[in-house]
């Protein structure tokens, strides 16, 4: 696995947490989830389908008392669970996550577009991506919980 | 002009700016913008292009008061000018507001993806469109100044 191509998206991740949350975030040991394992790994997850030199998909999945915790930061109000406010401030957080990943990956030379979040939330739900194949999660912690990037490209010259 | 393609851009932009800076903005009446015209129309615009059924792009500009005001309303800073964070949010901007509209457009049959912002700057500074069509500007007007958002496609189905 190129760190090389993971980079971005962690770069992106941490850019869009501070400067829309003022949070702070710490990538720790990328991994690969087992094949056909489309389960959230946290409470509320967001994916959006990307296509360019090839096909994928890039995931956020965060812990319910991380995400209240970022959107006390963006909107100052307190939230007991996931309203739909929250479902909306998710899907924006990876449509700027892609944006800000791929915005970096023009750099080693990948051009991507991207298409719309798909938000999901609740017990057992799903994040399911664009393409099978390999997914690299990249599990962050925060001083208020967990949230984890999931990447899942169809070709094997891309994140491998 | 459909009025139905373009109350996606309006919904989506009011949308975004009330969601992250907590700013009302109304819109005024849309117009053409001249043919070949690539004036930016405030002080800071970002455009970002999409593709689907059609190609084009969406573009927004601001005037400097406005837009500072925007940035003090997200990061709770004052700026005194145009600083790289500022130019940062614009394409953040412009990137949810593609996502919103994109979404709504769904609605009405049109699949789009996205491209990256690109943001330009500085006294006579281009917003340029990615296809050479019309231009549709929507001017918006908040408590702070104007701004305005420009669509380009190059499908007459599309925006007719």
């Amino acid at each position: 696995m190129k760190v090389e191509y993971l980079n971005p998206f962690i770069f992106a991740t941490r850019k869009v947490l501070k400067m829309m949350a003022f949070m702070d975030s710490k990538p720790k040991k990328p991994y690969l989830k087992e094949m056909g394992n489309n389960k959230g790994l946290g409470d509320i997850s967001s994916v959006i389908s990307v296509s360019g030199e090839c096909k994928g998909s890039i995931g956020i999945s965060f812990e319910t008392k991380c995400i209240i915790k970022v959107a006390y930061q963006m909107f100052s109000e307190e939230y007991e669970g996931l309203t739909d406010e929250i479902v909306d401030m998710v899907g924006e957080i990876v449509n700027m996550v892609s944006g800000d990943a791929r915005q970096e990956l023009v750099k080693l030379g990948f051009h991507f577009s991207a298409g719309i979040p798909v938000t999901t939330t609740g017990n057992g739900h799903e994040l399911i991506h664009a393409v099978k194949d390999r997914i690299i999660v990249i599990p962050f912690e925060t001083e208020y919980g967990e949230f984890f990037i999931e990447t899942c490209f169809d070709s094997k010259k891309f994140l491998e």
